[in-house]
C-alpha cells in the first residue's frame, strides 16, 4: 500500500475564461503533477464576486492564484496573501507595471514567491527565460509582438486589404477583440507588459507610465499596401532597450523586413525576441492568449512554486528611462506632380541629417505619392525634418511615419 | 564597509572554444551574479589534457563545469564529482543520451544538481522550458532543429543551388562544419539531442540507439528544388512524439511548408517547436552553437545551480519506443513518358492505400519526371508501395522519398 502523497492546497481568486481552464487543466494533471513534486495540487476554495468567502480561503491555501485583473480587490488580496506567508501566481499584467516594486519588496521581506508567467505573452516562457536563462546575461535589446489582438487585426488588413474599422468587427466577432478593445489597440495592454520585460530584463524599476505608447486605431490597409512594395511587414512592437545614457521603453506600429525573427508571427501569436552580446538573439513565441493556453502558464508557475525555492527580481541597477531614441522611419508623403518636389523633400531631409535608404514614386494624375525609408536617425531630428516637410506648398496631405525595424541584431 | 560576498568556486574541465568563452563571460559577468545571488562566482581551476590535476581541483569546487566532452574520461569525472557531492554543469550530449539515467540517478541520491542546457541548441531554453514551465505540460510532440552545420548546409543549397559536397566545403571554410562532420551530417548528433529532449517531455528512458536517423548526404539540389514549386523547403528535422503504444523518436530529412514555425529557421540556427494540447504550440529559436552563445547557456545552468534547488527529471513512465509511424511524404520518380504510366503508379499507391495531394510532372525528352506529395500513411505501408512502383517496367531510376511535416499542430 503506497500513502496518499501530501497536499498542496491551492485558493482561486477569479473564475472567468481563465480560471474554469485552470481548474479544469489541474484536476487533469493533479495525479502527474503529485508524481513530479510528492504533493497532489488542489482547489480547495474558489472566490467569485457572488461568491467565496477570501478569509476562509487564504487560511486554507498554501498557495493563491489571482486571475481577478485589474488593480482592486487583486491587489489587497495578493499583499494580503504575502503578509500572511503563502505563495500568490498571477496572470495581473496590470497591477505588476503599476505595483510590481512594492510586490516584490513583501515577497522577499515574507519569503514566498511571487509568479507571473502568464502576465506575458501567455504560454509563452519569457519571464522563466529572462528571470533565469538569462540572469547572468547583459540584455541589450528585447522586441516583442505582445498583444495578440492587434497581431490579428494587422494580419488580417494584410491579408484581406480590409480597412482598421471593418477588420476590428470581424476580430471581435471570431473573439480575438474584447467588446471594448481600447486598452489593446491603443497600445497600453502591450505598455504594461512591456514594463515587466523592462524590468525583468535591466534590473532596474520600470513604471506602466513610463512607457511611450501609440496603438493601430490610425494604419490605413494602403500603408501595409505600399509597404509590402518595399519588403516590409507591419506589427505592433514593444521595445526594450539600452541606448546612452539608460534604457527606452515603447510601443508602436513598425515594419520589419521578411527576415525579422517575428516577421513571420501571424494572428493571434505573441513573440519575444531578446538580444545580447553573448547570446545574439533567442526568439520564442506562442498563442498570447485562450483560456487553456494561459491555465497552463498559471499550472507552470503553481509546479515551481511547489518546487521551492524561486528568486523575486531584484533591483541592481536605477537606470534612466530615456525618451529620445534612434529609428529608422517609413515616410508617406502625396504631394503636387511637378518638377522639383522631391528634390526639395529629401533637401530638407539631409538638412536634418536623415539618409534615404529607399523610395517608390507613383503617379496619381496631378498628384504624386512617394513612400520611403529613410535610415536609422534620431527620433526627435526625424520628426523635426517632417513638420518642416509639412509645411511645404506641394503637399497635398498631412505626412504619415511609422517606425521601421532593421535586421541588424546586437552582436 | 561592506563584506566581501562569499564565493562560488567552479571547476572547469576543459578549454577549447567553449571553455574558454565560458572562462571570459564569467569573468565580465561576475559582478553582476554576486548581485542577483549573494555569491561571488569564479573559477578556481581549469583541467585540460596537459595540465591540472582533476583530485585538487574537485576538492576546491563547489560546481563543476564539464566541457570536454565525448564519454571517458567526462562519465568518471561527472560521476565522482556528483559522488563527492558537488553540482555539476555539462554540455556533453553523447554522455546525456547513453549514460542520462544512471547520472541523473546519481544526481538525485547525492542531492546534488545536474544541468545541462547547453547539450541541445545552444542557448535556446529548451530543458529548462520543458523542465519547468511545461512541467505539468502533455506533451504531445516535439520538432526540432537541433544541428546547426546541416541546418546551414541546406540553407545554402536551397539559396545558391549547389551540391551537397559543394556546400559542405563552404561550411567547413566558414567553421559551420568541423574538419570531420560525419556526426552532424549523418544525423546522430541530432538523434543524441532528441534523445534528451524525448526523455524530458515523456518521462520516461531514451537511449541514443532508440534513435533512427538518416543524414542529409543524399539530398540533391533538384530535390530542394522541385519540391520549392510545392511550398517546400528542406530541414534535417528531429521529431519525438506520442504515438499509438509509445513514443518515436527520430531524425530525417523533411520538407516544410512555408507557414510552419521552423520553416523560416535558416543558416545555423536551432529551433524547437513542443506541442501540446493545453499550449497548443510555443516555438524557441536562436544560435545552436558557437563559443559565447554556448557559454552563455552554460553560465545560465551555474547561476541556477546557485540558487538551488532544481529538479532532476524523474521517470513517470516507461513507454514502449515505435517505429513505424504515420507521415506524409514527397516522392520523386523518373518514368518514361508514356501513355498510362501515371495511373499505373497512382494505382500501386491506391492498393496500398494511399492518396496524392499534389502532383507535378514534367517532360524530359522521352522519360518524364513525377514530384508528388502524399497524405499522411503508415510509413511501412508507403515504403511497400514505393518497393513495388521501383520494380515496375516503367521506373528510369530509383525513387527518392523524403517526409513532409504538416503544417497541423495538436489541439
Amino acid at each position: 500500500m503506497t500513502s496518499e502523497p501530501g497536499r498542496f492546497r491551492i485558493g482561486l481568486l477569479g473564475h472567468g475564461t481563465v480560471g474554469a481552464a485552470f481548474a479544469e487543466l489541474l484536476r487533469e494533471r493533479a495525479p502527474h503533477v503529485a508524481g513530479v513534486t510528492g504533493r497532489r495540487p488542489e482547489i480547495v476554495g474558489v472566490l467569485t464576486r457572488s461568491r467565496g468567502d477570501f478569509d476562509a480561503i487564504l487560511a486554507d491555501s498554501d498557495l493563491i492564484v489571482e486571475l481577478i485583473g485589474g488593480i482592486e480587490p487583486a491587489k489587497t488580496y495578493v499583499t494580503r496573501a504575502m503578509r500572511a506567508g503563502k505563495h500568490v501566481v498571477t496572470a495581473n499584467k496590470q497591477l505588476l507595471s503599476q505595483h510590481g516594486e512594492e510586490l516584490w519588496a513583501l515577497a522577499r521581506e515574507h519569503g514566498v514567491q511571487l509568479r507571473f508567467e502568464a502576465a506575458v505573452a501567455g504560454v509563452v516562457p519569457v519571464i522563466r527565460v529572462l528571470q533565469e536563462s538569462l540572469a547572468a546575461a547583459h540584455v541589450q535589446r528585447i522586441h516583442g509582438i505582445v498583444n495578440g489582438t492587434t497581431n490579428f487585426i494587422l494580419s488580417e488588413m494584410a491579408r484581406t486589404g480590409a480597412d482598421y474599422a471593418e477588420t476590428l468587427a470581424e476580430a471581435q466577432r471570431l473573439g480575438y477583440a474584447e467588446a471594448d478593445p481600447s486598452e489593446d489597440v491603443n497600445g497600453k495592454d502591450a505598455a504594461a507588459k512591456m514594463a515587466i520585460l523592462a524590468r525583468l530584463a535591466f534590473g532596474t524599476p520600470v513604471h506602466l507610465d513610463q512607457v511611450v505608447y501609440e496603438g493601430i486605431e490610425r494604419i490605413g490597409p494602403d500603408d501595409i499596401e505600399y509597404a509590402r512594395d518595399l519588403g516590409l511587414g507591419l506589427k505592433l512592437i514593444g521595445t526594450a532597450e539600452r541606448v546612452d545614457g539608460g534604457i527606452s521603453v515603447r510601443v508602436h506600429p513598425a515594419f520589419l523586413y521578411a527576415g525579422h525573427p517575428l516577421a513571420s508571427v501571424d494572428g493571434p501569436f505573441n513573440a519575444v525576441t531578446v538580444e545580447s552580446e553573448a547570446i545574439t538573439e533567442i526568439t520564442m513565441s506562442g498563442p498570447g492568449a485562450g483560456g487553456p493556453q494561459t491555465a497552463s502558464a498559471v499550472l507552470g508557475d503553481v509546479v515551481s512554486a511547489m518546487i521551492p525555492p524561486a528568486s523575486t527580481p531584484e533591483t541592481v541597477e536605477r537606470l534612466p528611462i530615456v525618451s529620445d531614441v534612434v529609428s529608422a522611419f517609413y515616410l508617406h508623403l502625396e504631394v503636387q506632380d511637378r518638377p522639383g518636389v522631391l528634390s526639395r523633400i529629401t533637401g530638407v531631409l539631409g538638412e536634418h541629417g536623415i539618409s534615404v535608404k529607399s523610395v517608390v514614386q507613383k503617379g496619381l494624375g496631378d498628384n504624386a505619392r512617394l513612400v520611403m525609408v529613410v535610415h536609422p536617425v534620431l527620433e526627435s531630428r526625424f520628426f523635426a525634418a517632417v513638420e518642416e516637410i509639412a509645411r511645404l506648398p506641394a503637399l497635398r496631405g498631412a505626412p504619415r511615419a511609422i517606425r521601421v525595424i532593421e535586421e541588424e541584431f546586437v552582436r
